[in-house]
């Protein structure tokens, strides 16, 4: 079988570094959203780019499927090897290739997550800001166009990838952008690899935005009586155009879950997360601003976290929430929603949002990253039961049609994989087709995770 | 001929509304930079998105060029029918669509003016920031990736296009993009038309991001001893991280020249124009912070522009710097150069472009957005002169090299069109024949602008 030639060729390319063992090959199979284990049959662990061009130009050679591996965090089944094929493991090629200060920019190998390059960067005076909660590597992250609780500041993916190195579907390498500040210079190659989810090409290094660290950092916790109360304050927050860093919004029953997860004891009402950066000053004008907008819509009990542990108590229990929604209930697996409105539809999402899941009975905790009008209802299912599951995905279409209705989108930040692959003619139509289009000239044999985010190739 | 065959097509649809009178077809063949006239065989006025598909139809049906038209000020011959065609004139599709105040956006057609959005939207307490000088249509500036002298602060029409609506090569109708602040819905189709330069299809709506117009704005204009000084104060600025709105430089040369064409009373020197844009306070704050590093570089000579009169005197003299130092030398044309290049380089990138155009004897003021790395070199030339006009273009080649050496780009924001053409293997590579690939992929025919941007086709 031509599999079993492109992975003898890899072996003799990378020796041990090319695996087979059930229990990775399993590791690669899994995902973190519910969707069924789909291993690969090999796992290939590259050390640099020369290699990852050879390993693509052998699957290419045997028409075999390559699926790229960051820390394998996504939620809609992009790293999952559906269709079999080559795993490439990006953990080995972890390094930071040259830090920038002057001009605020790093070039960084794709395997490298977003921690280890913030430990790396400490003493700079600089960060990396893009967020998602998960440790991801940067590699997956610009592959899903990531974004996370200081989007609403900071931007995502698509903002802070400079430039890129690609192996594309036939093993070579390219490279996209420059490390200038903008460019006209023809089409916008970097922009098209991040959010593509592997299906062009493999990152194998990236150059990034870097910001600076913020002089004075301040966060809070504040509650609200309803949901609407606390939309209707993120907003005030953002018409008035107050430099919120991070605007995150709990439900109750999201509240309930980190309480006893992360062994808190805020109050069972809805909450916002908060935290603004700036200058003394300014911080302290912002989090008054907002003390008063809050107090328009029925905010209380403020709680606010100067010091740099409780603020890491606080995003610790934010970055878990995921965990301490599933825990609520044992055994579960997640329909992970994520859809994103215009910031002025938000309150009417969120609320219609809630009134669907009570109707019909499906558990759905609310929490996201309304900054940028972007929510998640976390469906919790029993994956063998075939009513719940059901009942879950069709709740979960009922989002996206309203999200779509008014004006947003299927997916704000975790992607299409294949979880979403169904919403894609309602948003894009057409446009969907050309997506396809470019697929099909830039992979003509379908071998880049083939299977996800275009359409079926006939 | 095809061509007469697709325009007795088009008489029909669009009636007076496509015109083969000399002088128009002159008017749309004409650049405003070096290049010679180039006049499509028609120009066609359409008033719906309708039209434009109905167009492109008939233009595909007959394998004849289909050029976009804005307000033709792109600097590199991008709107000009040097293979002849059909000019599809966008001055009849300039309405505003629809503005939405809540969520900071507003839905135009492509052949509106940043200046006719901004006189729209001067009650809301919104604007459009990208600024390129010229009085450009939309549709034209997300077409070259636009910028100007706000970008350093509001960023560039790759940051500030949402959505379009775009006609493809085939004449079909698609959207891209939400009205949603971020999404991870597939390729990002809004930034791949973003900088085309209607290579892959005519844009036909767009949704852009606006911006609270500031509280509080200060202008300011401050001399220098030399370039370098200037630059370095200009790094210094950008590495502090100080908001600034506005950053450019004009060196002596262009001083003079806008001196005699503005009838203004600069000191002779290299200056810096700048703009803060915040509350009071914070810009107060950041005046006076500017201040100190600007006399740590030799900055003198401050003069505030606080008053509206005096700031618009101000802008108004550097959008017509590039007609000021054309007409320095009367009869002159432009070779307009571009380069981009990281904020760290950017003293070195300067002063080596300056002796480099003294010790050749090309006559070349610089100015440029010095904010983002961005400068240009006006290369004053007599066109009948095919010496000077080689010295221009070579002088031009080497600060394209420079810059890319430096980790810059060819062009920081006025595309490439056929006037970069020669500097795209030297700045991408192999990642040229990519855009090539994507281009063949979406137009097959080679209808759209052919000639420009990609690779020539075999
Ligand atoms: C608890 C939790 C919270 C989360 N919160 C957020 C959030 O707030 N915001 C958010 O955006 N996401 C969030 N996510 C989703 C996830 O973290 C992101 O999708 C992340 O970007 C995935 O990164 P990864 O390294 O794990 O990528 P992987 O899952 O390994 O891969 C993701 C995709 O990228 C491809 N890929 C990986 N590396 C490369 C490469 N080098 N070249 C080409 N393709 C590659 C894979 O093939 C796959 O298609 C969350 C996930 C969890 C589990
Ligand atoms: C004095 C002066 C100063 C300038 N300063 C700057 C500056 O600071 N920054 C900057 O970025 N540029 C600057 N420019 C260049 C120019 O203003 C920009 O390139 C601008 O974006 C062109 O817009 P336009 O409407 O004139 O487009 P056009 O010149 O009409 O067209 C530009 C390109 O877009 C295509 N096009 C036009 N409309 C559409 C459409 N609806 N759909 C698809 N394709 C279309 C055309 O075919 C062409 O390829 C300056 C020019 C001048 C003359």
């Amino acid at each position: 079988m031509a599999v079993n030639e492109a992975i003898t060729a890899l072996e003799t390319l990378l020796g041990e570094r090319c695996v087979r063992s059930k229990s990775d090959l399993d590791l690669h199979g899994r995902s973190e959203s519910h969707f069924p284990l789909a291993p690969p049959d090999a796992v290939a662990y590259p050390e640099t780019t020369q290699e990852v061009a050879q390993i693509v130009q052998i699957c290419a050679q045997h028409r075999v499927p390559v699926i790229g591996w960051g820390t394998g965090t996504s939620l809609e089944g992009q790293a999952q090897a559906f269709l079999g094929g080559v795993c490439v493991d990006f953990s080995r090629m972890n390094a930071v290739v040259a830090i920038n200060t002057e001009d605020m920019d790093v070039q960084v190998q794709p395997g490298l997550t977003r921690e280890a390059l913030n430990n790396e960067l400490r003493a700079t005076g600089l960060f990396f800001p893009v967020d998602p909660g998960a440790n991801a590597s940067l590699g997956g992250m610009a592959s899903t166009r990531a974004s996370g609780t200081t989007a609403v500041r900071y931007g995502t993916m698509r903002d802070n990838v400079m430039g890129l190195e690609v192996v594309t579907s036939d093993g070579r390498i390219i490279r996209t952008g420059t490390r200038a500040r903008k460019s006209s210079s023809g089409y916008d190659l970097t922009g098209l690899f991040v959010g593509a989810e592997g299906t062009l090409g493999l990152i194998t290094e990236l150059t990034l935005r870097l910001h600076g660290q913020p002089e004075a950092i301040s966060a809070a916790v504040c509650a609200f009586d309803d949901v609407g109360g606390a939309v209707s304050a993120v907003m005030d927050t953002i018409q008035m155009g107050l430099p919120m860093a991070r605007i995150e919004l709990m439900d109750v029953a999201s509240v309930r879950a980190v309480n006893s997860y992360s062994n808190m004891a805020l109050p069972e009402k809805p909450h916002l997360l908060l935290e603004f950066h700036g200058s003394d000053s300014g911080v302290a004008e912002c989090s008054e601003v907002f003390g008063e907008i809050a107090q328009g819509h029925g905010g209380s009990g403020f709680d606010w976290a100067t010091r740099a542990e409780d603020r890491n108590a606080l995003w610790t229990m934010r970055h878990n929430a995921y965990y301490a929604i599933l825990a609520a209930r044992p055994g579960a697996r997640a329909v992970v929603t994520d859809i994103c409105v215009p910031i002025s539809k938000l309150a009417q999402a969120v609320e219609e949002t809630a009134d669907d899941l009570a109707a019909n009975g499906v558990q759905g905790p609310i929490l996201g990253h309304v900054g940028d009008g972007n929510f998640h209802a976390i469906l919790l299912i029993d994956a063998d039961n075939a009513t719940e599951v059901k009942a879950a995905e069709a709740a979960s279409a009922r989002m996206v049609e309203r999200a779509l209705a008014l004006g947003g989108t299927a997916t704000g930040e975790h992607g299409i994989g294949i979880g979403k692959l169904g919403y894609m003619i309602a948003e894009h139509g057409q446009a969907w087709n050309m997506m396809g289009a470019i697929k099909s000239a830039l992979d003509p044999q379908n071998i880049m995770n083939p299977g996800k985010l275009v359409p079926p190739r006939n």
